[in-house]
């Protein structure tokens, strides 16, 4: 057994959303004492890069409740029960930018919050896009932009980027330009 | 008025914890409609890029009981009441790694998930470490690590790290590295 290892005591089910649910879980710790773990559950994530013919970035605007704030963020959405991430990016990225495409490669998955929440995305990157046509969710309001490398980074500074996944895109952009792809 | 927004409409509170807490709005859409919001409210926090005199990385391996496996990560942790980011990351990296600095630079801050949550990460880095002590929490339980790029690198692919922060760190060394820094 890993000697870092929390056993679950017990569970306790706080709230069941339509997005995500809250438990919090009594544990043991690894030195016998008892602790409590706030845990939100989450369905899991599609984000993609979607970079035009040109060069460029192809980024959303929304208003996000949680922040009281409209940031810019690449294409991304919750993953559908049942769906693979693969086609749900595919769905994700049509519905958003009405742009499609065949090609899309995994770069990378990650957790966005390991110490509270089970929330993985699974990031795509593209560069082959053909028009296709929106489709937002009932309750999905966005803005579509198209920006260079140099204006997205100018947008982190600016705090409109201003999370995780698309920082981390930006910054992908950035690296496979130095290395003269 | 931001074409985007959403008004509140009504706030439940859900759940108050030591960590979170989970509140559900009902809001306005901008075409009239109404819809509700699973809001998650965090402190907020900070993570360290710890660099050595030889170049590696300074990681930590922790069991985080929301993925119910155990991850490697860049040192990190929530801020305290009324501490500013800075002096967090300070407290961090010495408790966590053992190692102290007085040189912190800022790289960029970014919201984790900000779909259903508003936690807010400022990212620092060094590579000036002088050796201090650790003084884990109550409740933390971690073995540090110190890597090079190509074992994070490898580590990526093997999903031994896999979070966000922690993917951008290491795609942020491999930058500077690219760029002869």
């Amino acid at each position: 057994m890993d000697h870092l290892y929390e056993k679950t005591l017990k569970t306790t089910e706080i709230f069941k959303g339509r997005v995500i649910d809250l438990q919090v879980d009594e544990v043991e710790l690894p030195n016998g004492k008892t602790s409590t773990r706030e845990l939100v559950k989450h369905p899991g994530a599609v984000a993609i890069l979607p970079i035009t013919k040109e060069g460029k970035l192809v980024l959303v605007r929304q208003y996000r409740k949680a922040l009281n704030k409209t940031i810019v963020e690449i294409p991304a959405g919750k993953l559908e029960a049942g769906e693979n991430p693969f086609d749900s990016a595919k769905r994700e990225l049509e519905e958003e930018t009405g742009y499609k495409t065949e090609k899309l490669e995994l770069l990378l998955s990650f957790y966005t919050s390991p110490g509270f929440a089970d929330e993985l995305i699974y990031m795509y990157w593209t560069n082959q896009l053909e028009k296709g046509k929106t489709n937002m969710d009932d309750d999905e309001f966005l803005d579509i932009l198209e920006v260079t490398l140099e204006e997205a980074e100018q947008m982190i500074k600016d705090q409109i980027i201003h999370d995780a996944k698309t920082a981390y895109a930006v910054q992908f952009l950035k690296m496979r330009k130095l290395e003269n792809l």
